[in-house]
């Protein structure tokens, strides 16, 4: 059992669209992520997904509106919800959500990550 | 669905070791609290639990060791394991942990909050 500190978890990665797992309880991940430039339109069927913005703007588009989110705001996005997250500059953010989620949900492809990295 | 500014929800009150909900995702709540003083020893019998301190300077009490958490750093409790916050001054933390959690575990008193408030 040993604290994290969520900073120097940040400073042993760059790339974006690709989360980290720093954390697990109760089936859930605690996950770190940078995000730069648009992600893909996808739901998750079955996982309520928290996003957590550290730092910098996130912009989470829907069908019929975009959520705008600064450091210390969060946004839980429901299951089978489309979603896209747009970074127009990087963005950090902390992830809640079941162990069972893909990064890109339904939408399968290029910038989906199968596999996640422990840190 | 609505984001949550964490600054605008801790302002809202200021009672100690009273955590308020401020989110529900796959069956877990997200709970904002303030800490002032020491708690009680407690453990979780069947929940993991989240303390990802927002500000101050929190320490956690187990029978073997103490951690201490600043701001940017989180640790998850184990379930069963016994531990006791302490916060010198006044600690701000955010908690993520399952529905069913007790804040005071298998140690029911005065610190019991039964019926927790949705802000």
């Amino acid at each position: 059992m040993d604290k994290v500190n969520i900073t120097e978890k940040l400073n042993l990665f760059s790339e974006h669209w690709n989360p980290k797992i720093v954390g697990e309880l109760n089936g859930q991940h605690v996950k770190l992520a940078k995000l730069k430039g648009e992600f893909v339109w996808h739901s998750h069927a079955h996982e309520d997904e928290l996003f957590y913005v550290i730092k910098g703007t996130l912009k989470i588009a829907f069908r019929d509106k975009t959520i705008i989110l600064n450091p210390h705001e969060f946004l839980i996005v429901p299951k089978g919800v489309e979603h896209k997250p747009i970074a127009d500059e990087e963005v950090e953010v902390m992830l809640f959500e079941p162990i069972s989620t893909l990064n890109t949900g339904d939408t399968t492809g290029d910038l989906t990550q199968v596999v996640l990295e422990k840190i």
